[in-house]
């Protein structure tokens, strides 16, 4: 029994190792296209920004490791260009067939650099694969650049913000929507961009970019879409999101063909309804589910509450669930309130730390949350992400047994007290 | 109609204000047997060590702010020493009686300085409250003691380590039983011995000290009880923990007399047993739900999973819920897994974090966790006390949607790695 990987990278090389923990007789051959697998790839702006001074600092595990330790071929620079689920045998390159049994097609998403003009001028730059990170380390520090701009204001733009400000450069960011990070929240956008600016970063947002203005540098982050070539031409169906449709066992609409990560959609357990939400830590949890599928042992991923965190000029931004304009597009009554408190105890130097949260208010039931802050901030979204994950109403959040003591908290935690503000608008 | 709150400091306070918002013809009365209201008193060991240079810094607000803007009557160096429930008063010091409608007891908890021999010693001291912290900063600065001994190794014993180390003293931490924090857990004990020997801290478990042995300066941590005296007197029924029983709603068995804070016991979520757990966060919680109750709109406080958290030498530990001895004690079948991982990415500097999850086999249940580091422990704490507050599952829990980006987190969180790796003993 052959269990081939459309993939290397996050969810294909998850799918490989959990089937083969489950079956030790499976045959597993990984297949990626480019010359690099199991990286962080999330660390890639800290390769540029010099923080990782050498991308093998982002390896997990080499190709000789998976041979050695777990019995996982994988063959690098081998791309997939078809895959037949009738005749069982996907074509690597021009001509050569392989056979399978079984497929997980974790083939990722891509930017479309044709988004706008002049994206694919020398000066312009993506920060998705290993390759870019190099190319784009190599012409800050050959050219030294002085001006950059940053096309899109989401997670890997704010990244980009960073480390482009650590090496110095001057920055302006600029983003097709009124909003940054794409939450529909004003809130939020306020606070970051406010940040931004005390930073010297100069924000552009509402301002389509048709064309790349003449610019030292410029990095494009926007575009991202799921890489869907391969199983359109397999038949394998899309969802409504545009990215594959797949069970929660990971399963596609062809037998014994499944899919993983970002090229996949998923279920958001706030809103009930599939998203692509592109991350790797949603991309590893799918790859385990559909490997242990794979491997004859189904294993569910229920998905995701949507929570993400990006670091930028030293300021925690963190997201989960719904913000209140988007949970009212999802038809929930929903309602908000934010509040601004300290991380910890003010002799602990405590520094301010900002969270909003939207609750229905039909149902009392928490929808979603934002953190900011300096410190902090990933340990309460992720409070927030796992009382959305069980449904939770807003009054038994507010009562909420947190940890208390002076170097980690204030006796009423923020995330507490904006619990106990938005119960009152729910009566 | 009049509410008498009888103490003046969390429970107490925080009864008062939420009975004002919600009834703002009600007359207050706060009677406090100490000469100070209203204050942090987690952040006492704080001020003795120095880093809180003044102890108003700890006061949260003083009694003209009730009057002001609350309306509500503070009094302070009263003491109640009787209550009755038949004639609707309390007596004030001798003999000084002030009748009431409703009453809300919030008398804290008391150390038992008899507790061992030599308790009472001039050099032997507490930090329980402001006027403990003032002796005892006072000590240390006039008489320059070398050499400290803190007895019993709780939260408030290993704050007290972490004071004296960082005035320079040398001290031995002694403790009664074989454990440190009660926890009956030998994994957390030797983690947390073992960093407390690397900062010189002589650990002596199990051995309990009979008698104060001839020394600079010794802390007393040991004998805490609930301070039931006045309830008792009053015919208030006690739980089987010694400490007040109260409903949700924070009702004694007499009619319109109330208690919360340290005085009472409370439902621990995870076992579903009564519990004294004295901690400002959770008397705080109380008093708010004592007031509205008082103020003729009940709400109800379900109750605790225990958790804490403490620094000591720069180490957080954090535990919440039950730990594996302590749930086989309760009836669970209960099994636990550590691991050890990274706080953040290497590149960010990350540094270990251990976590231990416990479970019940029947039921797939998580039960309760410990994380224990230099950093990120709140945050992996507070999650774990969240879904225990949930009665969430491991399988469930492994898949958490939880924030990562390199500056805070791994791809695969500890905490996450920690449930798959529970899951498995599940099966």
């Amino acid at each position: 029994m052959r269990l081939v990987v459309v993939g290397g990278v996050a969810a294909g090389l998850a799918a490989a190792s959990r089937a083969r923990r489950l079956d030790e007789s499976l045959e597993i051959l990984v297949l990626e296209k480019s010359p690099y697998i199991s990286y962080g790839a999330c660390g890639l702006p800290y390769h540029v920004e010099g923080r990782v001074r050498s991308l093998d600092q982002l390896r997990v595990y080499t190709k000789e490791y998976f041979a050695r330790e777990r019995r996982i071929e994988v063959r690098t620079e081998a791309e997939v260009t078809r895959v037949s689920a009738a005749r069982r045998e996907a074509t690597v390159g021009a001509s050569e067939r392989i056979p399978f049994d079984r497929l997980i097609l974790t083939t990722g998403a891509i930017r479309d650099r044709c988004c706008v003009l002049g994206g694919n001028d020398p000066n312009v730059f993506t920060i998705d694969t290993w390759g870019d990170a190099e190319r784009l380390q190599r012409f800050l520090s050959e050219q030294r650049p002085k001006r950059a701009m940053v096309l899109g204001a989401g997670y890997i733009g704010l990244a980009a913000v960073e480390m482009l400000r650590a090496r110095g450069l001057d920055v302006d960011l600029f983003e097709a929507s009124p909003e940054i990070l794409g939450r529909a929240c004003p809130w939020l956008t306020k606070l970051v961009a406010a940040h931004l600016e005390k930073f010297h970063v100069r924000v552009h947002l509402g301002q389509p970019v048709m064309r790349i203005p003449a610019c030292d540098v410029a990095i494009l982050t926007c575009g991202l879409r799921p890489n869907t070539d391969l199983a359109l031409d397999a038949g394998i169906e899309l969802g409504r999101t545009g990215a594959v449709a797949v069970s929660e066992r990971m399963e596609t609409n062809l037998t014994q063909v499944y899919a993983a990560g970002d090229c996949c959609e998923t279920r958001h357990l706030v809103s009930g309804r599939h998203v692509w939400f592109p991350l790797g830590t949603t991309a590893n949890k799918m790859g385990r589910a559909a490997g242990a599928t794979a491997a004859g042992f189904p294993e569910r991923f229920h998905g995701i509450v949507g929570t993400s965190i990006v670091r930028v000029c030293g300021l925690g931004v963190a997201t989960t669930g719904l913000s209140q304009p988007l949970a009212r597009q999802e038809g929930f009554d929903a309602v908000s309130t934010a509040v601004e408190g300290l991380d910890r105890a003010r002799y602990f130097r405590g520094r301010p730390v900002h969270v909003r949260l939207c609750a229905d208010k039909r149902s009392g039931r928490l929808l979603g949350g934002a953190v900011v802050g300096e410190y902090g901030v990933e340990g309460r979204i992720n409070v927030i992400a796992t009382a959305l994950s069980q449904r939770m109403l807003v009054e038994d959040f507010a009562n909420l047994d947190l940890a208390y003591a002076p170097p980690y908290a204030t006796v009423w935690d923020p995330v507490l007290v904006a619990a106990q503000q938005l119960a009152k608008l729910l009566h």
